[in-house]
């Protein structure tokens, strides 16, 4: 392989810099020219491509966000989208791709690599619901975020007797509830994979106050349950009468420098993703697994370890959804009484 | 001065364990004993009251919040909780009083300084809002929480080509969001204490993202407007079609270990109420002024530098109110585009 | 079992008041007392033993250091010292102990329970150098806490065109150098586990100033090689002349609030350890390995999985000595070029 | 003025970016094209010149370090020197220059000035040793980076019950040393400024841990006194038999992203130096004195206002030398004891 492309997709994340250098550098280390690509698939349809070198990427390993800009761009699962963009791809005579993103631009990876260009997909998000991996790039330092941010919470909840709701991001998953929450003593953690009941939540809130003596109260709210106003005012409706506060920490989540876990998963996984399109292999997704790299087909069937199966129905079927742990739910509720 | 005691009132705000221990340190250098109050004026009504000594304080110089905890407490603008409240002091054989929070907290120093009790307010609250001081304890670390929390949004922004409404807290203060815009290099900064027009502030946007090439838009509000969500509602309602993302960056800004400058102005204002006591001088509040540390009568006319002047119709003039610094909006505006 | 012990042992690692609030929120859960032993081995033979409740480690999790106190105590490895600890168990009506240290203060929890004290052991040390786990309490911590400041290093080094020898801790260990090493991009890393040639070190410093245009030069270098003041001297003497300059990062490693994933690490296995010592199991220590908590015997035949075996000649051998991950130094050489 | 220039000379320091940012874009907003002038007056020597736009100063308030680099250059003291960099400047048609940096930056911008080209100094240096301003930029950043790193000494220190002797930067002046002193309840603070007896250091030291029962014992050392290692080996040879550690924090105070007050305070004093040069005014340094800015002729008599004056014999006197706040001092004993 002679030259290779980078493009981030999806929503961005702390660490796809740092991704991307790992990309850049590899392969030069190998003798490869390496393009960016400005704005996920929709710059590649576009056009909007550049030659990197080392220097290029130097210093971007600290940085929060993607040099390379991101976006979501639906249009690239219709095969005309797919074929502007090798058409490019064959215009700047690059023979390989490296997508960082969601498992949405895994697809996209798929269909390049069917069309004869190898595209490797390496996952970056911040809210760690890829399949195929232990972590995303982006959910150590997103969780570190929230728990300096509940922290600070917890400063002033204590100095006031309150209780707050946080709403944290995560999309479906519990992930950065569950990890932040544990991480910051929380007092309840709710989360779209577990069952809760509103009764129990605020006579557990009640009884910290009451009966235990707690000058704070703390609930970590996944997004993927609701929001944390609406979450607030089903609590008053049950009967919460605390004095009550309601924080979305939002999208401070998505930036900032990246915590050296993801640093350091970042460039071993761009180096990685860099290795495989030298050894040919495309239509794949690098994750890490047991603290080990490896690498899933994006789509095939169960047996061959791929993330993806198309079914007879057209519908894609996702083989090992990526799970929460809920042992941590049960954990934090043995250390927060 | 044999024995005084020290309570924190209002809004909590980074800082305050900083001032309570240079108030205990300082007195117990000068052989006064010090006791605490805990949760302000409700707990020295309540009786809520105990020595500290010189290790009580030890390790509190860098935590956040407040160990005395806080609490508003209207009752103790009646006489009859100020008298309940001297009960307390008599009881405790408790000679003054150092009073740590807003200007609502100072009132009720002036009342104990009027029963006997001289009593000297220090200003804690991160909204910068209090006369007679340039700064108040608590706004320098409520403004690096904004910005580090801005820093991180305007990763993410600039790598999606997105805008952001900020709102941050400040009371009727635009002082936060003038200092955190600035230090941000905000696009635009709205605060309460200047005019905005809708058309100008969406055009303005507009035109970053299309003459200037622009990949982000920050606009940091004051709470003292409005909320970020009637912000941006108003914002769409005004012709903005600009992809939109809220953010309120709220209580977070009260929390967290104090910045080097807050720390070191609690220090020395701690210790200079413990002098003002020692010299038997009550109802006046410490400020920063031009570096220097000066003292204000809190009631009284304007001609003997007071606060507060009671009118002949019983209503509190504030003779000189705290103004945001507009110079800093003009400032912003002549650096940002 | 009704009553048990816990105490920190050995050098202090971020994470280890996170393990200690785990111990004891999981115990009181379960229907077991706890008393907290201060300072150690050295501590526990003193009698510095007293109850601890759920509000005793209120707002602990957050906290660097130990509360409980840490220090060598080379006496527990007589028996003379032993008995004197048991004796004061007995006292105290103890049953069972978590210790949370070093390997060295695993030996000490083998000893307890032979006497017929079950003890269990918690990997705590920001050096990861221990047996029997993937990743200690407080390594992820000092990790990012010299990422942090080597982040800042570069901006002045870059500014100047400097070169900079940086020194971390880790004992014989080069872990924390190649992590943090990775993370920041380092030009060179130096560890312990490797051979390295000065007269290359000094030419790869010279060729990345002189050929490839770079503006600044980082080597990170582990204590277990040799100080960086000593480092800086051999540079010289093999030929450097660059504009050279030496930090040593030192204690601060080894304090400041614990990361996310310590935090969520020493919660688990607190919890884990108390499970154990519930089910009657000593002698052993809590590792995570491949993401799963696992437990090892601390003293028997490799077969058995235990960590240390007793040879022969009476030495102790260990079974699975830790290993830095030299892949990753290989990592490091094909991104830094 | 059509065109000016900007370089940043000396030490770096945090903000210094957050400085030429608001050059460039000030000067921008007044229709002046603006010059980027790399590595300081050796740069400008070598015609190393490049225009900078808006956008070339994007992103740039949050970085530490300087994107123009800096250098010391002595031979710009020589009118060979000068008289080659006025040739650049006419060269590019620059008919005004900021430089942004020490006390020895500003001899420069006089000797600009001099000869027909105006320049304004800005105050750019950890060290806030420069005579004309309250505070210099980078100075709130560096205490704030020493403050974070001696809570971490001190959570370690704590828990093992050592002494430390912490040495920060600040050349002959003591001002990080006693702001992040007070800042952290430091035990001690020793500055060059202040006459201090060894023997009472050691036995202060004693006495915290022996009769006040104190768990750790802080000093904080400018390194004008003399290093931390000498000063421990001193403190050793006076009858110090405390566990003692040593840590230089050394360079890490120089890097970083810049304090909120950091930025607001290069932005500021940015346009203000523009102002002036759009005024026709040279040969004048910019200060923030009582929170108001204020600008004051280089060189001159003292009636003037001069920072320096020329005296008979050819040396250059200062005229109001920067003094530490020996108060800080006097008010750090009475807390910490």
């Amino acid at each position: 392989m002679k030259r290779i492309a980078v493009l981030t997709s999806g929503g961005d994340a702390p660490g796809m810099n740092a991704a991307i250098r790992a990309v850049v550098r590899k392969a030069i280390s190998e003798g490869i020219e390496v393009y960016g690509v400005n704005h996920g698939y929709a710059g590649l349809v576009a056009g909007d491509i550049f030659p990197i070198d080392s220097k290029g990427v130097g210093d971007k390993i600290s940085r929060g966000g993607t040099f390379l800009y991101s976006a979501r761009y639906p249009e690239f699962a219709q095969l005309e989208g797919q074929l502007a963009g090798i058409e490019q791809l064959k215009k700047h005579g690059i023979e390989g791709v490296v997508v960082i993103g969601g498992d949405g631009s895994y697809h996209g990876a798929m269909r390049l690599t069917e069309h004869g260009f190898p595209a490797v997909g390496i996952p970056g998000t911040i809210d760690n619901d890829i399949t195929g991996t232990d972590f995303t790039i982006g959910f150590d330092t997103a969780v570190n975020t929230a728990v300096e941010a509940i922290d600070k919470l917890r400063d002033t909840s204590s100095s006031h007797g309150r209780a707050f709701v946080v709403e944290v991001m995560g999309r479906n998953a519990g992930d950065i509830a569950l990890w932040a929450g544990i991480a910051t003593g929380a007092d309840q953690i709710i989360v779209p994979e577990e069952e809760y009941d509103m009764a129990t939540v605020v006579s557990t809130m009640k009884d910290d106050f009451e009966t235990k003596g707690k000058n704070h109260h703390i609930i970590v709210l996944a997004e993927g349950v609701m929001s944390g106003e609406e979450f607030a005012k089903e609590l008053k409706a049950a009967g919460c009468t605390n004095d009550l506060r309601v924080t979305n920490l939002g999208h401070i989540l998505r930036g900032g420098s990246p915590t050296a876990r993801d640093r350091v998963l970042a460039s071993w996984m761009g180096a990685h993703a860099v290795e495989l399109l030298n050894q040919g292999r495309g239509g794949v997704a690098v994750g890490i697994h047991n603290e080990k790299l490896v690498e899933s087909p994006i789509l095939g069937t169960e047996e061959e370890g791929a993330l993806f199966t198309l079914a007879e129905d057209g519908k894609i079927i996702v083989n090992n959804p990526h799970k929460a742990r809920l042992d941590f739910a049960v954990l934090n509720r043995s250390l927060s009484r």
